[in-house]
């Protein structure tokens, strides 16, 4: 099936502007989706915040981030930015939907065009319902293959991608290890320390705040200037030089990772991943060819000395074949030919009916910790 | 037009079952339209909560309030519970919205019937912008002719309504004022305490918590358990007696009240208003003949004499001719038949246009505080 000439929405977050000044993943992916497929020829509009760049069309009911003017109502905003794709759902072939579960509660009273949603996170067990209640309305994507509900039918896995000539590649490997993130237990900052500890190698941070109980017990008594360095958040030049710097980019996730972009930006400048051998990381990290996969926080340790020796054109290459915004908008191309000829999901298999965990109606879902796994990686 | 037959889809809120055991004014009102018409021979569907009780059609998606269990997720089912009326909507002849704003969001994209929003209250400035971007979807129901926004046209003013039946009439003035609400400043407690003590008549207080610290500084230190009292909240027999047995509710509000149940509930029992000259008072409290109208504290201390001698089978009269149940059904009938004939909302007029104040658009609307009217009516 040809796309060329397809009527594509691309319903982005509106948090932020697309694409974003600084934070803002969600923004960028959408950004990157609806430009891409526009320089493959389709005829996108961009769904997003007035203040967006793109050379495309643009739809807008709020005129900047959400983020950018906390006079901003959240609530107001969302559901107008959704209705308003809704309300113009005709004019389109095809949707591709970015802004999480409540576009679906939509979709269910809608003769809209084929959708296609990306599942970019569950941020509560909850949202399930939403995600089981639109199953026959929307396709789904993950975003790793790790991130799939048992109880959803998925149309493909489309994992993120990065500009890899926004990153420099590094030949020479450096000498310290880099954690990249935001401070919350789940993404192991802890770990990090450890791990740098242990093998007797510098350690520096560069991160958001997020749970600052965990920042004050956990991180900022190891911070020291010097062993364990503490940078703030880093963006573009800074980030690069980072990065690319680095032995390696410690990624020891104590909840399973989604997808991980901090890996992929990591390996565009050359440098090995070692990582939890949990949740999208097998995906992303081929293990001792652009980083190590690790079971706890001894065995990365003793994965340390090796880091050096991994041959850093590899992680390049790997970003450049596979985690690309180009191989990104190859996947969704795939996605949206498919959602095209198949216009509805089929009904769910009654194997997937089962599988429905969460049942909300006789059990009101209380949130549901997902255990750290393997039992080893925990806060310690 | 014969609406015997009407397929009528009526979308309750769902913070408390309908009818609510207790509070829940909107899940009551919801309720009693929807078994009214039920009894005028419509087909009506109620959307409720699953521990709702009706003897025409219910559709829940939520097994109990939002407010009865902490661990349902409030956006979650709000958007599930709207998106299932929409999803049903082709099943209904026209849909009567008592759920807020949220709703049109929903109608824009929608092929629904007539659909008509009863607008209980703006809790933000910034919900207009829904109203406004569904005035050519939705028709609009005002709760009085004071409750309206100049950039909205409304087809029909639907005050509320109460079962007579369900209040005790007491043809003998009682001899204290009396207070029934909440402790917020705009319910104007303060204010009653003031004119009760100036005019040297007792004061009996029932009221639920809401501005904690209102009710420490300007209600708390009156209360002696003589000249001023504090009942806590009071339900059924306790609140039937309390009205009943007063020679009047002092309702001098400090900001526009939008409709004021607790009036119509007082003259059932034959018991007078003093009330503030504002909002939708005027609209209910016939001055000199169910009680009078203030401009301010000392209009309303001079005119506490002269409430024992009004009639109080004229307050009870004037409920059951404009304030029932069956009245507001009435209403709410003509309106249905209105939005039947005319399926859509004309354009809005250039005038209207022009009265829409907030543009969220080139100025993101700030909370705008409406001033207290008359400028005498202040929390002292």
């Amino acid at each position: 099936m040809e796309l060329r000439g397809v009527r594509l929405a691309v319903l982005a977050a509106i948090s932020w502007p697309a694409p974003p000044p600084g934070y803002g993943p969600w923004e960028q992916i959408a950004f990157n989706v609806a430009d891409g497929m526009r320089r493959r020829g389709l005829d996108v509009t961009l769904f997003a915040t007035g203040n967006s760049h793109f050379d495309g069309k643009i739809v807008s009911v709020v005129p900047v981030g959400l983020n950018e003017d906390p006079a901003l109502n959240v609530e107001v905003f969302t559901a107008l930015h959704t209705g308003e794709l809704f309300a113009r759902a005709h004019e389109f072939d095809l949707i591709n939907n970015h802004f999480d579960w409540k576009p679906l509660t939509y979709a269910l009273g809608s003769s809209a065009p084929p959708m296609l949603t990306t599942v970019h996170g569950f941020s509560s067990p909850q949202i399930l319902a939403a995600y089981y209640a639109a199953a026959a309305r929307s396709f789904y994507c993950s975003i790793s293959n790790a991130d799939r509900d048992p109880g959803l039918d998925y149309l493909a896995t489309t994992y993120n991608g990065i500009d890899p000539e926004q990153f420099t590649f590094r030949e020479r490997a450096g000498e310290y290890l880099c954690f990249l993130g935001r401070f919350h237990p789940e993404k192991g900052t802890h770990l990090a320390i450890e791990i740098a500890k242990r093998a007797g190698v510098r350690l520096k941070i560069a991160a958001i705040p997020q749970d600052e109980a965990y920042f004050r017990e956990a991180v900022a008594p190891h911070i020291d200037g010097d062993r364990v360095q503490f940078l703030g958040a880093v963006e573009r030049e800074a980030r690069d030089e980072l990065l690319g710097n680095a032995l390696a980019l410690v990624h020891m996730t104590t909840r399973p990772e989604r997808f991980g972009l901090t890996m992929i930006e990591a390996m565009a400048c050359g440098t090995p991943v070692l990582g939890a051998r949990m949740g999208s990381i097998p995906e992303i990290v081929v293990d001792a060819v652009t980083g190590y996969l690790c079971d706890d926080v001894a065995d990365a340790v003793a994965k340390v000395p090796l880091l050096a020796s991994l041959d850093r054109r590899a992680c390049r290459a790997r970003v450049v074949a596979e985690f690309s915004v180009e191989r990104m908008i190859d996947r969704y191309a795939e996605a949206y030919v498919k959602a095209l000829e198949l216009r509805l999901p089929p009904p769910p298999s009654e194997e997937k009916l089962r599988e429905r965990r969460h049942d909300w109606w006789d059990r009101p879902m209380a949130y549901t910790e997902i255990p750290p796994k393997p039992e080893n990686l925990r806060f310690s």
